[in-house]
């Protein structure tokens, strides 16, 4: 578990103990501040906590107090070179800064850039990508390296330091996986700074999602990593959904029904796939952790699903081998198990049946 | 990395310096030669090296023979209790085994599946899942632990070892991915069986990708795993390229274009989802690894595409900030770079002028 600062973005807390925190950032013009604001609030309805946004010029400063004022979560500044923005947009009541403190030109524009932050308590993410490595570091390496991505970032930081600020996320985003997962392996080794993890410009959803699954995931299993970005092209709200994914996979958000579902094999007698599409979607509503396993038949179902606190398996009781192949329906005969009783037979729309008895359990639950 | 026996699944090889392979499983019956067969070459052809089917009475015994003959990979007879049917698999030719010989019933049973593997060189699998731990070991641990499945794993193992036959594979498949690469870790740690890689019951695909992308590739990463197989509630199609692409995210396949393109922000201005779309289907044939990069603005787009051989970059060549927001049109002003080259600037359907030059330059790659 990498041991980190702790500090807060707006309301919400990063590092130390924090939980792993979600971020996106909208798409649309910044200087337009209606569409922005409209983004804002779908992306943190589909579960952003954090929301970043690109000002590149005084007319996006303008569009700020609106959408800051309308936003229902923190929003972060994305700043290239100008440290006037970054002032601006920190007077505007942004809560976060993503600049790097090395290209703002002078050392005049750091000391404004940290002073401003420290009296406004504002912390600021410092981005190295594999393309915005420092020139220097890219000859001394012979080309993008972990270690050159997080020695730029350090470079950066330490104009920040120097200036005795040290609210400092980092993030090292590469393009491939490997890169990526060995440059935030070694900033967790070598540095004490909450991290933002992403791997950048990961494609089209697909192979996008999965690029992002294998690096985020594989970090944050490791205990590397604060606040999450997966990086999608095309509209940013499915970033947040697979990044919500990437937090249930890998344990850190418990509250939501998790369903276990087969592949289906030769033995399968009825819709799994059906079946466990309605438990997903019908329960979706569901905060506690509820696990529902929806199994093929009762050769291996419940005993594969022994993890869930409730599942069915088609088939009825008999431990016989598979009879019908490939997939039936949602009514017929299965079994009904629960952790700790004895399963149960059941007969007619097994998803309406498992539906119901699960939001029975959950209510229990909640109620204890 | 974890180093392995290394033997044939059919003409496949696996373990040692092998490359991982593809693994799915039918969900058609079985005992239906023709759908059976016709499912294992629609698997072939998304990608799979070897593909796995439950025979499971005499019916799919009888069945078999006709499917090995007409199948283009080699095939996994998935079995359970039974060994005298592993022992009529072995018999038609089939490639290998997936049988838990301490739930053979017998010593005989046993020995006689391991004189027959043995006899024609076929490997068994030995698959513990979190649901078919050895019921002693679960009563020692309380319940589902990585240990408690390695160990069941490995007294299956020893049944084997005792015959003399040591071409066994393990699999330690749990239904969550923090059980699953713990299990895999200690199996890494204590064995040198080559490891068939999977999160079980993942669920439908998004979620089930999901959490396979961060199980299966976490553990790739570390060098564990020699085959895997997604498992993904529904048709087994989609399982084969979700593997493929996480093979692909953790560098293990790349003789493929890998499409880089950024997640667009107020910079934008061409359409970098449709221009990305367009070059991922329109250069899926190319089979040699090229990378290209989509990006929305000229400010971080060659920068940051500077691993890809080729890119686009929306804007023309003014390192102004942005200008346009949202997403525009495949026609436009843009930058083409290539590795080592100036920026030229470029003005049309931009999608096309990068998929013919990227055309051009697989095609000058391979002639190399």
């Amino acid at each position: 578990m990498h041991q980190t600062r702790f500090f807060h973005i707006g309301g919400v807390p990063i590092g130390g103990e924090a939980p792993v925190t979600v971020q996106s950032m909208t798409n649309t013009d910044s200087r337009d501040a209606e569409a922005t604001l409209a983004q804002v609030k779908e992306l943190a309805a589909a579960g952003c906590d954090i929301v970043r946004l690109s000002i590149y010029d005084e007319e996006c400063i303008k569009a700020l107090p609106r959408i800051i004022a309308g936003s229902p979560v923190p929003l972060v500044a994305d700043i290239h070179y100008r440290a006037d923005l970054a002032v601006m947009a920190m007077e505007c009541g942004i809560a976060k800064v993503r600049i790097n403190p090395g290209n703002i030109g002078s050392a005049d524009g750091v000391r404004k850039v940290a002073s401003c932050a420290k009296t406004h308590h504002i912390p600021i993410r410092i981005g190295v990508n594999s393309g915005s490595i420092d020139k220097d570091i890219l000859r001394r390496d012979g080309g993008v390296t972990a270690r050159g991505m997080l020695d730029s970032a350090l470079m950066h930081a330490r104009l920040l330091e120097n200036e005795g600020f040290h609210d400092i996320v980092l993030s090292l985003k590469a393009s491939t996986v490997l890169t990526t997962v060995a440059a935030y392996r070694l900033a967790a080794a070598e540095t004490d700074y909450p991290l933002h993890v992403g791997v950048t410009e990961a494609g089209l959803p697909g192979a996008g999602n999965i690029k992002s699954a294998v690096g985020i995931g594989s970090l944050l299993l490791d205990g590397i990593g604060n606040t999450v970005r997966v990086s999608l092209t095309g509209s940013p709200i499915p970033e947040a959904q697979a990044a919500i994914d990437i937090l249930k996979a890998v344990g850190l958000r418990k509250d939501h029904v998790d369903v276990v579902s087969c592949p289906t094999c030769g033995r399968t007698g009825i819709d799994v796939a059906g079946i466990a599409r309605r438990v997903e979607s019908e329960l979706s509503d569901i905060r506690i952790p509820l696990t529902v396993a929806v199994m093929g038949c009762v050769v291996n179902g419940p005993g594969e699903a022994r993890e869930a606190d409730i599942g069915i398996a088609g088939g009825g009781l008999s431990a016989a081998g598979g009879s019908a192949g490939g997939e039936g329906s949602s009514y017929g005969v299965g079994a009904l198990f629960e952790k700790g009783k004895a399963p149960v037979k059941v007969e007619g729309d097994l998803a309406a049946i498992l539906i119901a008895r699960a939001r029975e359990l959950a209510k229990a639950k909640e109620e204890k």
